[in-house]
Protein backbone atom coordinates (compact mmCIF):
# COMPACT_ATOMS: atom_id res chain seq x y z
CA UNK A 1 0.00 0.00 0.00
CA UNK A 2 1.49 3.69 -1.00
CA UNK A 3 1.93 6.12 1.73
CA UNK A 4 -0.75 8.70 1.99
CA UNK A 5 -0.93 11.88 2.60
CA UNK A 6 -4.13 13.43 3.95
CA UNK A 7 -6.04 16.63 3.17
CA UNK A 8 -8.37 17.42 5.99
CA UNK A 9 -10.01 21.01 6.08
CA UNK A 10 -13.16 23.12 4.68
CA UNK A 11 -14.08 24.46 1.40
CA UNK A 12 -10.88 25.52 0.67
CA UNK A 13 -9.64 22.24 0.86
CA UNK A 14 -12.88 20.11 -0.64
CA UNK A 15 -12.41 22.54 -3.99
CA UNK A 16 -8.63 22.00 -3.95
CA UNK A 17 -8.99 19.31 -6.83
CA UNK A 18 -10.13 22.25 -9.08
CA UNK A 19 -8.46 23.12 -12.10
CA UNK A 20 -5.31 24.82 -10.84
CA UNK A 21 -6.22 23.51 -7.36
CA UNK A 22 -3.23 23.12 -4.40
CA UNK A 23 -4.31 19.61 -3.65
CA UNK A 24 -4.26 18.03 -7.28
CA UNK A 25 -0.96 19.55 -7.52
CA UNK A 26 0.33 18.20 -4.32
CA UNK A 27 -1.02 14.65 -6.33
CA UNK A 28 0.52 15.66 -8.99
CA UNK A 29 3.74 16.52 -8.16
CA UNK A 30 4.01 13.54 -5.32
CA UNK A 31 2.65 10.75 -8.01
CA UNK A 32 3.74 7.34 -8.09
CA UNK A 33 4.94 8.40 -4.87
CA UNK A 34 2.40 9.07 -2.65
CA UNK A 35 -1.40 9.07 -2.62
CA UNK A 36 -3.21 12.18 -2.03
CA UNK A 37 -6.10 11.62 -0.39
CA UNK A 38 -9.07 14.33 -0.56
CA UNK A 39 -11.28 15.41 2.90
CA UNK A 40 -12.40 18.65 2.38
CA UNK A 41 -15.33 19.51 4.25
CA UNK A 42 -17.36 22.81 2.65
CA UNK A 43 -18.76 24.86 5.36
CA UNK A 44 -17.57 22.74 8.31
CA UNK A 45 -15.89 24.58 11.16
CA UNK A 46 -13.86 22.68 13.93
CA UNK A 47 -16.60 22.05 15.87
CA UNK A 48 -18.43 19.99 13.15
CA UNK A 49 -14.87 18.73 12.08
CA UNK A 50 -14.88 16.98 15.05
CA UNK A 51 -17.62 14.44 14.85
CA UNK A 52 -15.50 13.30 11.59
CA UNK A 53 -11.91 13.13 13.16
CA UNK A 54 -12.45 9.91 14.27
CA UNK A 55 -13.61 8.34 11.45
CA UNK A 56 -11.13 9.99 9.01
CA UNK A 57 -8.71 9.43 11.23
CA UNK A 58 -9.38 5.87 12.12
CA UNK A 59 -6.33 4.43 14.98
CA UNK A 60 -7.68 0.97 13.25
CA UNK A 61 -5.63 2.25 10.25
CA UNK A 62 -2.61 -0.16 9.39
CA UNK A 63 -0.50 2.27 7.63
CA UNK A 64 -0.51 5.38 9.10
CA UNK A 65 -0.67 8.79 6.53
CA UNK A 66 2.69 9.97 6.44
CA UNK A 67 1.61 13.65 6.38
CA UNK A 68 -1.87 15.74 7.15
CA UNK A 69 -2.68 19.59 6.80
CA UNK A 70 -5.39 20.79 9.07
CA UNK A 71 -7.03 23.53 7.65
CA UNK A 72 -10.16 25.07 9.32
CA UNK A 73 -10.95 28.64 10.53
CA UNK A 74 -11.96 30.49 7.79
CA UNK A 75 -15.96 29.60 9.12
CA UNK A 76 -15.05 29.17 12.95
CA UNK A 77 -14.19 33.10 12.24
CA UNK A 78 -17.65 34.20 10.87
CA UNK A 79 -19.38 36.69 12.55
CA UNK A 80 -22.36 36.32 15.33
CA UNK A 81 -25.56 38.41 13.95
CA UNK A 82 -24.51 38.01 10.28
CA UNK A 83 -25.27 35.96 7.61
CA UNK A 84 -22.86 32.62 8.71
CA UNK A 85 -23.48 33.19 12.25
CA UNK A 86 -24.47 29.25 12.22
CA UNK A 87 -20.85 28.35 11.38
CA UNK A 88 -19.45 30.85 13.96
CA UNK A 89 -17.10 29.10 16.61
CA UNK A 90 -15.80 31.16 19.46
CA UNK A 91 -12.04 32.05 19.08
CA UNK A 92 -10.97 29.89 22.20
CA UNK A 93 -12.94 26.62 20.94
CA UNK A 94 -11.61 26.80 17.91
CA UNK A 95 -8.01 26.42 19.35
CA UNK A 96 -9.58 23.76 21.52
CA UNK A 97 -11.07 21.63 18.49
CA UNK A 98 -7.44 22.28 17.16
CA UNK A 99 -5.25 20.47 19.79
CA UNK A 100 -8.01 17.47 19.89
CA UNK A 101 -7.24 17.29 16.12
CA UNK A 102 -3.45 17.18 16.98
CA UNK A 103 -3.49 15.57 19.58
CA UNK A 104 -6.09 12.90 18.37
CA UNK A 105 -3.25 12.49 15.48
CA UNK A 106 -0.24 12.56 17.57
CA UNK A 107 -2.21 9.69 19.96
CA UNK A 108 -2.74 7.39 16.68
CA UNK A 109 -0.03 8.08 14.42
CA UNK A 110 3.13 9.20 16.21
CA UNK A 111 5.21 9.57 13.45
CA UNK A 112 2.87 11.07 10.70
CA UNK A 113 4.21 14.85 9.87
CA UNK A 114 1.03 17.45 11.33
CA UNK A 115 0.80 21.12 9.50
CA UNK A 116 -1.56 23.65 10.48
CA UNK A 117 -2.93 26.10 8.21
CA UNK A 118 -4.13 29.36 9.06
CA UNK A 119 -7.20 30.49 6.86
CA UNK A 120 -6.80 33.14 4.47
CA UNK A 121 -6.96 36.79 4.54
CA UNK A 122 -10.54 37.63 4.08
CA UNK A 123 -11.11 40.51 0.98
CA UNK A 124 -14.61 42.07 2.61
CA UNK A 125 -15.06 44.03 -0.63
CA UNK A 126 -14.76 40.85 -2.78
CA UNK A 127 -16.96 39.35 -0.12
CA UNK A 128 -20.13 41.90 -0.61
CA UNK A 129 -19.75 41.78 -4.13
CA UNK A 130 -19.98 37.85 -4.19
CA UNK A 131 -23.12 38.71 -2.26
CA UNK A 132 -25.07 41.34 -4.10
CA UNK A 133 -24.17 39.03 -7.11
CA UNK A 134 -25.93 35.52 -4.84
CA UNK A 135 -28.77 37.65 -3.43
CA UNK A 136 -29.08 41.07 -4.94
CA UNK A 137 -30.42 43.73 -3.05
CA UNK A 138 -31.55 41.02 -0.09
CA UNK A 139 -27.89 40.25 0.48
CA UNK A 140 -27.26 42.13 3.86
CA UNK A 141 -24.82 45.58 4.18
CA UNK A 142 -22.44 44.20 7.12
CA UNK A 143 -20.04 41.05 6.26
CA UNK A 144 -20.22 38.13 7.59
CA UNK A 145 -16.47 38.46 7.72
CA UNK A 146 -13.54 40.60 8.31
CA UNK A 147 -10.09 40.19 7.64
CA UNK A 148 -9.68 41.59 10.85
CA UNK A 149 -11.43 38.86 13.22
CA UNK A 150 -10.18 36.22 10.80
CA UNK A 151 -6.83 37.33 11.99
CA UNK A 152 -7.61 36.89 15.46
CA UNK A 153 -8.02 33.19 14.77
CA UNK A 154 -5.20 33.07 12.45
CA UNK A 155 -3.12 34.22 15.44
CA UNK A 156 -4.80 31.45 17.74
CA UNK A 157 -3.61 28.96 14.72
CA UNK A 158 -0.01 29.84 14.54
CA UNK A 159 0.26 30.13 18.91
CA UNK A 160 -1.34 26.30 19.04
CA UNK A 161 1.04 25.21 16.70
CA UNK A 162 3.82 26.90 18.06
CA UNK A 163 3.02 25.07 21.96
CA UNK A 164 2.14 21.57 20.18
CA UNK A 165 5.46 22.00 18.58
CA UNK A 166 3.57 21.03 15.02
CA UNK A 167 4.30 22.95 11.70
CA UNK A 168 2.50 25.50 10.53
CA UNK A 169 1.31 27.64 7.30
CA UNK A 170 0.56 31.50 8.07
CA UNK A 171 -1.51 31.86 5.24
CA UNK A 172 -3.17 35.07 6.21
CA UNK A 173 0.12 36.88 6.53
CA UNK A 174 1.88 34.63 3.98
CA UNK A 175 -1.27 36.13 1.34
CA UNK A 176 -0.78 39.82 2.91
CA UNK A 177 2.45 39.92 1.85
CA UNK A 178 1.60 40.42 -2.12
CA UNK A 179 0.44 43.83 -3.42
CA UNK A 180 -3.34 43.51 -4.75
CA UNK A 181 -3.72 39.95 -2.89
CA UNK A 182 -7.52 40.74 -2.67
CA UNK A 183 -8.17 40.11 -6.36
CA UNK A 184 -5.08 37.85 -7.28
CA UNK A 185 -5.40 34.97 -4.55
CA UNK A 186 -9.24 34.92 -3.91
CA UNK A 187 -11.98 34.71 -5.97
CA UNK A 188 -15.01 35.86 -3.97
CA UNK A 189 -13.02 37.30 -1.00
CA UNK A 190 -12.50 33.76 0.68
CA UNK A 191 -12.01 31.05 -1.57
CA UNK A 192 -8.87 30.71 -4.16
CA UNK A 193 -7.71 31.92 -8.07
CA UNK A 194 -5.79 29.71 -8.96
CA UNK A 195 -3.00 32.01 -7.97
CA UNK A 196 -4.26 31.70 -4.46
CA UNK A 197 -3.71 27.84 -4.71
CA UNK A 198 -0.51 28.20 -5.78
CA UNK A 199 0.42 29.70 -2.80
CA UNK A 200 -0.92 27.78 -0.77
CA UNK A 201 0.67 24.74 -2.71
CA UNK A 202 4.25 26.32 -2.44
CA UNK A 203 4.13 26.77 1.23
CA UNK A 204 3.34 23.37 1.82
CA UNK A 205 5.18 21.41 -0.42
CA UNK A 206 8.13 23.83 1.22
CA UNK A 207 6.85 22.88 5.09
CA UNK A 208 6.83 18.84 3.57
CA UNK A 209 10.10 19.12 2.08
CA UNK A 210 11.69 21.04 5.75
CA UNK A 211 9.95 17.71 7.23
CA UNK A 212 12.14 15.61 5.35
CA UNK A 213 9.38 14.80 2.62
CA UNK A 214 10.21 16.17 -0.59
CA UNK A 215 9.17 14.22 -3.56
CA UNK A 216 12.44 14.66 -4.83
CA UNK A 217 13.91 12.64 -2.63
CA UNK A 218 11.37 9.73 -2.33
CA UNK A 219 11.50 6.38 -4.62
CA UNK A 220 9.70 5.75 -7.57
CA UNK A 221 7.10 2.91 -6.66
CA UNK A 222 8.05 1.13 -9.84
CA UNK A 223 10.90 1.38 -12.25
CA UNK A 224 11.11 3.95 -14.41
CA UNK A 225 10.38 3.55 -17.91
CA UNK A 226 14.06 4.52 -18.90
CA UNK A 227 15.74 2.07 -17.27
CA UNK A 228 13.76 -0.86 -18.67
CA UNK A 229 15.64 -2.63 -21.40
CA UNK A 230 13.42 -3.20 -24.18
CA UNK A 231 14.93 -6.65 -24.51
CA UNK A 232 14.91 -7.70 -21.43
CA UNK A 233 12.16 -5.65 -19.41
CA UNK A 234 11.82 -8.41 -16.63
CA UNK A 235 15.02 -6.92 -15.08
CA UNK A 236 14.29 -3.51 -14.54
CA UNK A 237 11.02 -5.17 -11.78
CA UNK A 238 13.40 -7.05 -10.51
CA UNK A 239 15.53 -4.72 -9.21
CA UNK A 240 13.29 -2.13 -8.58
CA UNK A 241 9.73 -3.24 -6.98
CA UNK A 242 8.21 -3.58 -3.58
CA UNK A 243 7.85 -7.34 -4.17
CA UNK A 244 9.11 -9.10 -7.24
CA UNK A 245 7.09 -7.97 -9.98
CA UNK A 246 8.89 -9.62 -12.92
CA UNK A 247 6.81 -13.08 -12.69
CA UNK B 1 -13.17 3.11 3.96
CA UNK B 2 -14.23 4.86 0.69
CA UNK B 3 -15.08 3.86 -2.40
CA UNK B 4 -12.34 3.90 -5.29
CA UNK B 5 -12.07 4.33 -8.74
CA UNK B 6 -8.08 3.43 -10.34
CA UNK B 7 -6.78 5.30 -13.23
CA UNK B 8 -4.36 2.68 -14.61
CA UNK B 9 -2.69 3.97 -17.56
CA UNK B 10 0.41 5.48 -19.13
CA UNK B 11 2.06 9.40 -19.23
CA UNK B 12 -1.67 10.70 -20.45
CA UNK B 13 -2.76 9.15 -16.75
CA UNK B 14 0.27 10.20 -15.23
CA UNK B 15 -0.70 13.75 -15.74
CA UNK B 16 -4.28 14.00 -15.34
CA UNK B 17 -3.87 15.72 -11.78
CA UNK B 18 -2.00 18.38 -13.79
CA UNK B 19 -3.43 22.08 -14.19
CA UNK B 20 -7.13 21.23 -16.02
CA UNK B 21 -6.35 17.71 -15.47
CA UNK B 22 -8.98 14.51 -16.20
CA UNK B 23 -7.95 12.56 -13.17
CA UNK B 24 -8.13 15.98 -10.68
CA UNK B 25 -11.57 17.29 -12.39
CA UNK B 26 -12.84 13.10 -11.60
CA UNK B 27 -11.57 13.56 -7.84
CA UNK B 28 -12.92 17.37 -8.07
CA UNK B 29 -16.47 15.60 -8.66
CA UNK B 30 -16.56 12.82 -6.61
CA UNK B 31 -15.10 14.42 -3.66
CA UNK B 32 -16.95 13.78 -0.98
CA UNK B 33 -17.96 10.32 -2.28
CA UNK B 34 -15.48 8.31 -3.61
CA UNK B 35 -11.46 8.62 -3.91
CA UNK B 36 -9.64 8.62 -7.46
CA UNK B 37 -6.29 6.77 -7.29
CA UNK B 38 -3.49 7.84 -10.08
CA UNK B 39 -1.66 4.91 -11.40
CA UNK B 40 0.08 6.29 -14.22
CA UNK B 41 3.12 5.42 -15.83
CA UNK B 42 5.11 7.71 -18.36
CA UNK B 43 6.45 5.84 -20.99
CA UNK B 44 4.93 2.67 -19.99
CA UNK B 45 3.15 -0.03 -22.92
CA UNK B 46 0.72 -2.61 -21.98
CA UNK B 47 3.88 -5.16 -22.06
CA UNK B 48 5.51 -3.57 -19.27
CA UNK B 49 2.25 -2.54 -17.41
CA UNK B 50 1.84 -6.33 -17.15
CA UNK B 51 4.71 -6.25 -14.50
CA UNK B 52 2.43 -3.67 -11.92
CA UNK B 53 -0.64 -5.59 -13.07
CA UNK B 54 -1.36 -7.75 -9.92
CA UNK B 55 0.71 -4.90 -7.70
CA UNK B 56 -1.69 -2.13 -8.25
CA UNK B 57 -5.03 -4.67 -8.37
CA UNK B 58 -4.10 -7.04 -6.29
CA UNK B 59 -6.71 -9.62 -5.32
CA UNK B 60 -5.78 -9.01 -1.59
CA UNK B 61 -8.08 -5.98 -1.30
CA UNK B 62 -10.76 -6.36 1.27
CA UNK B 63 -12.80 -3.52 -0.67
CA UNK B 64 -12.82 -3.78 -4.88
CA UNK B 65 -12.56 0.07 -6.61
CA UNK B 66 -16.24 0.45 -7.89
CA UNK B 67 -14.43 1.47 -11.38
CA UNK B 68 -10.79 1.67 -13.27
CA UNK B 69 -9.99 3.06 -16.60
CA UNK B 70 -7.48 1.15 -18.60
CA UNK B 71 -5.76 3.91 -21.25
CA UNK B 72 -2.43 2.34 -22.73
CA UNK B 73 -1.58 2.02 -26.41
CA UNK B 74 0.20 5.65 -27.09
CA UNK B 75 3.38 3.95 -26.36
CA UNK B 76 2.95 0.12 -27.75
CA UNK B 77 2.01 2.06 -31.34
CA UNK B 78 5.20 3.41 -31.26
CA UNK B 79 7.13 2.90 -34.84
CA UNK B 80 9.50 0.04 -35.39
CA UNK B 81 12.88 1.53 -36.69
CA UNK B 82 12.23 5.13 -35.04
CA UNK B 83 13.24 6.91 -31.98
CA UNK B 84 10.51 5.42 -29.43
CA UNK B 85 11.17 1.67 -31.09
CA UNK B 86 11.66 0.74 -27.59
CA UNK B 87 8.15 1.18 -26.94
CA UNK B 88 7.03 -0.30 -29.54
CA UNK B 89 4.36 -3.51 -29.06
CA UNK B 90 2.58 -5.28 -32.05
CA UNK B 91 -1.02 -4.82 -31.98
CA UNK B 92 -1.82 -8.29 -31.70
CA UNK B 93 -0.15 -8.25 -28.56
CA UNK B 94 -1.30 -5.06 -27.29
CA UNK B 95 -4.71 -6.58 -27.76
CA UNK B 96 -3.87 -10.09 -25.56
CA UNK B 97 -2.07 -7.66 -23.14
CA UNK B 98 -5.22 -5.39 -22.42
CA UNK B 99 -7.36 -8.69 -22.38
CA UNK B 100 -4.86 -10.07 -19.83
CA UNK B 101 -5.96 -6.77 -17.86
CA UNK B 102 -9.61 -7.35 -18.60
CA UNK B 103 -9.80 -10.84 -17.25
CA UNK B 104 -7.42 -10.05 -13.72
CA UNK B 105 -10.02 -7.18 -13.17
CA UNK B 106 -12.80 -9.47 -13.41
CA UNK B 107 -11.19 -12.31 -11.79
CA UNK B 108 -10.16 -10.16 -9.03
CA UNK B 109 -13.18 -8.22 -8.85
CA UNK B 110 -16.19 -9.15 -10.62
CA UNK B 111 -18.70 -5.82 -9.44
CA UNK B 112 -15.87 -3.35 -10.92
CA UNK B 113 -16.78 -1.17 -13.76
CA UNK B 114 -13.98 -1.64 -16.64
CA UNK B 115 -13.71 1.47 -18.94
CA UNK B 116 -11.06 0.84 -21.59
CA UNK B 117 -10.24 4.19 -23.58
CA UNK B 118 -7.72 4.22 -26.62
CA UNK B 119 -4.64 6.65 -27.39
CA UNK B 120 -5.71 9.53 -28.31
CA UNK B 121 -4.94 10.91 -32.12
CA UNK B 122 -1.39 12.20 -32.92
CA UNK B 123 -0.33 15.04 -34.69
CA UNK B 124 2.42 14.31 -36.35
CA UNK B 125 3.39 17.85 -37.11
CA UNK B 126 3.37 18.78 -33.64
CA UNK B 127 5.18 15.85 -32.54
CA UNK B 128 8.11 16.89 -35.48
CA UNK B 129 8.07 20.13 -33.86
CA UNK B 130 8.43 18.89 -30.23
CA UNK B 131 11.42 17.02 -31.44
CA UNK B 132 12.84 20.13 -32.86
CA UNK B 133 12.45 22.23 -29.70
CA UNK B 134 13.69 19.36 -27.43
CA UNK B 135 16.92 17.98 -29.47
CA UNK B 136 16.82 20.69 -32.84
CA UNK B 137 18.91 19.89 -35.69
CA UNK B 138 19.38 15.98 -34.37
CA UNK B 139 15.92 15.35 -34.81
CA UNK B 140 14.81 12.22 -36.45
CA UNK B 141 13.06 13.56 -39.96
CA UNK B 142 10.41 11.08 -39.62
CA UNK B 143 7.98 10.47 -36.78
CA UNK B 144 8.17 8.11 -33.99
CA UNK B 145 4.48 7.60 -34.19
CA UNK B 146 1.61 8.29 -37.08
CA UNK B 147 -1.99 9.00 -36.49
CA UNK B 148 -2.58 5.95 -38.88
CA UNK B 149 -0.77 3.62 -36.89
CA UNK B 150 -2.07 5.13 -33.49
CA UNK B 151 -5.74 4.22 -34.90
CA UNK B 152 -5.01 0.47 -35.80
CA UNK B 153 -4.39 -0.16 -31.90
CA UNK B 154 -7.42 2.23 -30.81
CA UNK B 155 -9.39 -0.16 -33.17
CA UNK B 156 -7.83 -3.33 -31.63
CA UNK B 157 -8.64 -1.70 -28.35
CA UNK B 158 -12.78 -1.02 -29.07
CA UNK B 159 -13.03 -4.58 -30.81
CA UNK B 160 -11.35 -6.07 -27.53
CA UNK B 161 -13.87 -3.93 -25.66
CA UNK B 162 -17.05 -5.36 -27.63
CA UNK B 163 -15.86 -8.85 -27.40
CA UNK B 164 -15.27 -8.88 -23.61
CA UNK B 165 -18.30 -6.72 -22.80
CA UNK B 166 -16.85 -3.74 -21.70
CA UNK B 167 -17.47 -0.48 -21.65
CA UNK B 168 -14.71 1.85 -23.66
CA UNK B 169 -14.30 5.47 -24.83
CA UNK B 170 -12.88 6.11 -28.39
CA UNK B 171 -10.47 9.01 -28.01
CA UNK B 172 -8.74 8.25 -31.24
CA UNK B 173 -12.58 8.83 -33.16
CA UNK B 174 -13.81 11.10 -30.28
CA UNK B 175 -11.09 14.01 -30.68
CA UNK B 176 -10.70 14.05 -34.87
CA UNK B 177 -14.44 14.65 -34.70
CA UNK B 178 -13.52 18.71 -33.78
CA UNK B 179 -11.61 21.07 -36.22
CA UNK B 180 -8.30 21.91 -35.57
CA UNK B 181 -8.03 18.93 -32.87
CA UNK B 182 -4.57 19.03 -33.27
CA UNK B 183 -3.80 22.10 -31.52
CA UNK B 184 -6.87 22.18 -29.42
CA UNK B 185 -6.58 18.84 -27.57
CA UNK B 186 -2.45 18.03 -28.28
CA UNK B 187 -0.24 20.47 -26.61
CA UNK B 188 3.01 18.49 -28.37
CA UNK B 189 1.11 16.37 -31.22
CA UNK B 190 0.42 13.28 -28.43
CA UNK B 191 0.17 14.97 -24.89
CA UNK B 192 -3.32 16.62 -23.78
CA UNK B 193 -4.19 20.40 -23.36
CA UNK B 194 -6.65 21.64 -20.89
CA UNK B 195 -9.36 21.27 -23.62
CA UNK B 196 -8.43 17.39 -24.36
CA UNK B 197 -8.17 16.90 -21.17
CA UNK B 198 -11.40 18.11 -20.74
CA UNK B 199 -12.80 15.90 -23.35
CA UNK B 200 -11.50 12.79 -21.84
CA UNK B 201 -13.26 13.95 -18.42
CA UNK B 202 -16.76 14.19 -20.53
CA UNK B 203 -15.97 10.78 -22.34
CA UNK B 204 -15.64 9.10 -18.75
CA UNK B 205 -18.30 10.85 -16.93
CA UNK B 206 -20.95 9.87 -19.49
CA UNK B 207 -19.46 6.07 -19.43
CA UNK B 208 -19.41 6.27 -15.74
CA UNK B 209 -22.86 7.45 -15.56
CA UNK B 210 -24.48 5.23 -18.30
CA UNK B 211 -23.20 2.89 -15.64
CA UNK B 212 -25.05 4.38 -12.69
CA UNK B 213 -22.07 5.70 -11.23
CA UNK B 214 -22.97 8.99 -11.47
CA UNK B 215 -21.86 11.61 -8.94
CA UNK B 216 -24.92 13.14 -8.28
CA UNK B 217 -26.39 10.39 -6.97
CA UNK B 218 -24.10 8.72 -4.86
CA UNK B 219 -24.60 10.17 -1.17
CA UNK B 220 -22.45 12.14 0.96
CA UNK B 221 -19.80 10.87 3.20
CA UNK B 222 -21.14 12.94 6.15
CA UNK B 223 -23.55 15.75 6.14
CA UNK B 224 -23.66 18.81 4.09
CA UNK B 225 -22.95 21.72 6.15
CA UNK B 226 -26.67 23.16 5.52
CA UNK B 227 -28.23 19.99 7.00
CA UNK B 228 -26.40 20.80 9.84
CA UNK B 229 -28.01 22.52 13.32
CA UNK B 230 -25.96 25.28 14.37
CA UNK B 231 -27.60 24.28 18.31
CA UNK B 232 -28.02 20.97 17.77
CA UNK B 233 -25.42 19.67 15.48
CA UNK B 234 -25.57 16.05 17.00
CA UNK B 235 -28.50 15.21 15.41
CA UNK B 236 -27.26 15.39 11.62
CA UNK B 237 -24.04 12.84 12.39
CA UNK B 238 -26.59 10.95 14.32
CA UNK B 239 -28.55 10.57 10.91
CA UNK B 240 -26.17 10.45 8.24
CA UNK B 241 -23.22 8.38 9.46
CA UNK B 242 -21.57 5.45 8.15
CA UNK B 243 -21.32 4.38 11.90
CA UNK B 244 -22.58 6.56 14.49
CA UNK B 245 -20.03 9.69 14.64
CA UNK B 246 -22.09 12.00 17.17
CA UNK B 247 -19.66 10.52 20.14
Amino acid sequence: MRPQIVLFGDSITQQSFGSGGWGAALADSYCRKVDVVLRGYGGYNTRWALFLLHHIFSPEITKPPVAATIFFGANDAALLGRTSERQHVPVEEYGDNLRKMVQHLKECFPTMLIVLITPPPVDEKGRKEYAKSMYGEKAMELPERTNEMTGVYARQCIELAKELGVPSVNLWSKMQETEGWQKKFLSDGLHLTPEGNAVVYKEIVRVFSEAGLSSEEMPYDFPHHSQIDGKNPEKAFQQQCPADCSK
